[in-house]
């Protein structure tokens, strides 16, 4: 389930624009998770999501909503006729939500969102009651308002995946491998994690940028991100400043497991051919 | 340019499900911003929003996008063709924007958000210049991609606005009301004003919902919302617990303008007849 970065969007403009420093020394693509893998974890952080639908002559409507995830990938809405999303979803099942990333300090387009596109369909009988036991566990505030007549359970089946991790980074998933992947088990302590490891850990995440990272001439490293294959490090370097990519030995299951993993990572770093 | 609340959300349901303490006195309904105002000021303070669009087969397209407001309230983008909304607005100019409300703690559907409906035009000459002028001046980022070869300006000429509030709060807008109407002054400090009147003023905050509000029975109250025209409370009374709406005297246009206004309501609940 493991593939590398995938290519800079191919903007029509020139390719330094974008430019970052590359590892100085030949390594094997570090893993990260896939295209899949990281609509799957959106999704699973996520409890709120912008809904497209058809408005009555064909004109596409963005609104708010609250959905829940199915253990199979299909996102569980619950909405009123009296909301114009509701009335829309009655006569056209045709449907998109669009969940991005919680709790982004910055740039909201530097950070991850996916599209996900399919039919949204009524359910009935044992599937109405998974769906809304689903919905009613990850939104508490529909407790309010789910048992009301004007509000219809829609399980939207997914049929394209598109996923966008900040400029430049983006990716679609096939339907197939959307319901097949696992979100990732360390979302939803990783800003967390983030934080402890630039507050603790500052100069091994510099011998990891300096080692396993492949730049050796880093004068600084920062965690910006972390997730079960691995961590992305922001890397200062006299060649210029950039995103880098280090993997874990093995992928981790949970955030207990982190602290060993960044210590195999410095001893990889310390041992790694290019060093002293 | 001020009316009373919209009316509750008439759900097919028990309408004491809503049932809130109302006012004990005879009260002047308390101004509010317009719907059309609640628009244009989610509308100035956000800078990114959902975008709806049409695929190539008519499906609703779901994505994320930056934009800029001109000062008629027409939205702003700035899109990739090698992005599906970007070949998309190529292909059909008809689009929604749906902006929520920043920062937004707890739960995003009890707070305020807008679809702003219509269709993107390409602009070309000096309305270009000024349309692209208000995007980069308002997202900084944007210098990294504005000016590629693949990227389009477009203008979203707004036909149909539709406010939500949160919960129970929500109205439509016309066009022509929205493009008059002026974003709240307040907007961008009423968050950190909240914050200090309910760390300052919760004397001030309990005389007010006493007097003025017309609960005279409340032991409790905070301060939930800031606007040009009043305060938003959080009202614990013996007969239950829900919003109170508090008008100032005059609209205030400034943060400065503030701590008057609050203390002029409370002489005014002083002064109440139902008070001593």
């Amino acid at each position: 389930m493991l593939e590398a970065a995938p290519q800079p969007y191919a903007h029509d403009a020139p390719s330094e624009t974008f430019a970052t420093p590359q590892p100085l020394v030949d390594l094997p693509p570090a893993p990260e998770r896939t295209p899949a893998e990281e609509a799957r974890t959106l999704a699973a952080v996520g409890a709120h999501a912008a809904l497209a639908t058809l408005s009555e002559d064909g004109e596409p409507w963005a609104s708010m909503v609250a959905y829940a995830m199915l253990p199979d990938g299909s996102p569980v809405l619950c909405v009123s006729t009296l909301a114009e999303h509701g009335r829309n979803l009655q006569r056209d099942q045709r449907a998109s939500l669009m969940i991005a990333q919680r709790d982004v300090d910055g740039d909201p387009l530097a950070n991850g969102r996916v599209t996900l596109a399919g039919v949204a369909e009524r359910v009935e009988g044992a599937a109405e009651e998974s769906a809304r036991a689903a919905y009613v566990a990850r939104i508490p505030a529909s407790g309010l308002y789910a048992g009301f007549g004007d509000f219809s359970l829609y399980v939207l089946r997914v049929e394209r995946v598109r996923w966008v991790g900040g400029y430049g980074r983006m990716d679609s998933a096939d339907a197939d491998s959307f319901r097949a992947a696992e979100p990732d088990p360390l979302a939803a302590s990783a800003a967390d994690a983030v934080r402890g490891l630039n507050a603790d850990q500052a100069e091994a995440l510099l011998e990891i940028a300096a080692g396993a990272a492949g730049h050796p001439d880093a004068s600084a490293a920062r965690c910006t991100g972390v997730d079960r294959y691995g961590l992305w490090l922001d890397v200062k370097t006299p060649r210029g400043r950039g995103p880098a990519r280090v993997g874990f030995g093995e992928s981790i299951d949970t955030a207990e497991d982190l602290d060993a993993a960044v210590a195999e990572l410095v001893r990889r770093s310390q041992d790694a051919p290019h060093r002293g």
